[in-house]
């Protein structure tokens, strides 16, 4: 049994952790729920019990098993190396060590040998890059991919509580024919796309767009794998999509593909045409599995593949991931025992 | 002065047509709206009158100068012929003609010299084709363009006031916690993206793919062009968007590319990441141009370039395109003049 703190606990992730800790019977002895000073005074509800938030400045990871963070790259910079020198598995659900040498990158699905090298701090990848590479792994392990681009459909989860909202309240405005408020975007997101994520980087890419081309490379391990993405927020509440060209290094039918996606965990090919099935945001709203489907052949080049895939964001876009990394590590090995 | 004639005048693109003739005052000496018969009793208003629906079925098209057609292919194939041989400029709205060789598919920002050689009918392209090939024509006209990925963000007009209708009252439904009701599209729209238009076809690509590969080959002329599609419902209400790739001959800058689409008609360059600006549905809406934005090399490829694009669906999409056809032949020919 374990005692589990989770930092961020008030947040739209913070919730889905409650909620999948307590679907996969996690063994938690003492949950431990952790926010800014400003969220004291809330509660948690866990087990059907009601449990009070604390300060995460001033709190002692020391007696922690397990530190899901989930707080934001500032946050988990501060004080996620101090939760894993106290001895706590962290797990950070930001963007802050993704990129480190240090600190392993991890899909279980897809590499959770990475994990096994932590030094106290594992990584949660991006949410759209995680649901991209379950599809990629499996197609990857049967025929070389050459080149990815991929034209994301980001739900407002991604932002967390303060997306919802603010979609929410933008749908109330316009129907109330009133100019919509901004808070969160630039631009209003209700009856819009918006073709900006987070922030702009280097070259005209989005700091999304590069999350997702470098976490990919990394997490498949293909680090020169050449990738392109355009990240699109779009009015959804929770799951992301996304329209996925995959270049092969031989030409590979889509039954091929189906196949080798039938067999692979984490993925339930969604995909009959002649019933009108295919992937949907509302459809993966709730499940483990990323959905994909559309699979066909790219009629402008024999070697490529046009998919679709959708997946639920907070869950195996953050959250379930997360509690899949700390489950994993804790049965292959006892606390502390893989750490240097 | 023109009689001018517009079937489906009810539907979501008539009424933008009238919209567009009054603008750009269009010089209509008579308006005559037609429907199918269980329209007939309607109005629709035209420079402040009120002009009743007439029966397509049982109208006469002798002494009409132009007739817009845009109520679908079924009824363009029976109507159409009749009205140009009464001698009227057909500009038809549906996918009818469009791949037929002996009606010309125009933009005319684009390939304008094509419509001179009409019979009576002339074709308007898929409104996701207008928006892409008014992009890509300015590029080719510098560098030859060898490949085009397009993943699309489509407005519910395109399915016309009941599209629209559809997203509003799930977007009810939702709010008061009921399921959607599904009347239009096989899956909710309101929270969520649909990735399929139309129907089915070949080789696993909607119609709506193969439209708008066949099309962007057809207007620029690059008959073995080859272009891959993904197409994707949106819950927007009106412009549509589109995320594209576009492989080049040789590797030309961001700055190159805008400065071809900065003189380009039809086109407005919107983007400053600096200024976080981008092209946007909702900017899009009621404008005459296609905003392009998001220019950047593809870090995927040195010889790429992607881009993002919003236009108005129902205006430069539908009846704004066809207004102009109609236009440009009646300034450059006179009325049956072309006509053999």
């Amino acid at each position: 049994m374990s005692t589990v703190a989770i930092v961020g606990a008030t947040g739209a992730v913070g919730e889905e952790f409650l909620r999948v800790l307590e679907e996969r019977r996690f063994p938690v002895s003492r949950l431990i729920p952790l926010a800014s000073a400003k969220s004291v005074g809330k509660s948690v509800a866990f087990r059907g019990e009601s449990v009070p938030v604390k300060d995460l400045a001033r709190f002692d990871f020391r007696g922690v098993d397990v530190a899901f963070f989930s707080a934001g790259a500032d946050r988990s910079r501060e004080h996620a190396p101090r939760a894993a020198a106290a001895g706590a598995l962290v797990v950070d659900n930001s963007s802050a060590y993704r990129l480190d040498p240090d600190v392993p990158l991890v899909v279980p699905e897809v590499n959770l040998d990475a994990a096994k090298s932590h030094k106290g701090i594992v990584s949660n990848p991006n949410c759209s890059t995680i649901l991209l590479v379950l599809v990629l792994a499996p197609i990857q392990r049967h025929v070389a991919i050459r080149r990815v681009i991929v034209s994301t459909y980001q739900a407002v989860s991604g932002s967390g509580a303060r997306g919802l909202a603010e979609l929410s309240r933008q749908i109330d405005e316009d129907k109330a024919g009133a100019p919509p408020t901004l808070e969160v975007y630039p631009d209003p997101i209700a009856s819009n796309v918006i073709p900006f994520v987070q922030a702009f980087g280097d070259a005209g890419l989005t700091t999304e767009e590069w999350k997702m081309i470098k976490e990919t490379r990394r997490i498949l391990d293909l680090p020169t794998l050449p990738v392109t993405a355009t990240c699109v927020r779009v009015p959804v509440r929770r799951a992301h999509s996304e329209a996925v060209n995959v270049e092969l290094a031989r030409a590979a039918t889509p039954d091929e593909v189906r196949g080798w996606l039938r067999t692979a965990p984490g993925v339930r090919v969604t995909d009959d045409p002649a019933r009108l099935e295919f992937p949907t945001p509302r459809d993966a709203e709730g499940k483990d599995d990323v959905l994909v489907g559309r699979i066909r052949r790219d009629p402008s080049r024999e070697t490529a593949i046009d998919l679709f895939l959708s997946g639920d964001q907070l869950r195996k876009g953050a959250a379930l991931n997360a509690v899949q990394i700390a489950e994993a590590l804790a049965v292959s090995a006892p606390a502390g025992a893989s750490r240097t």
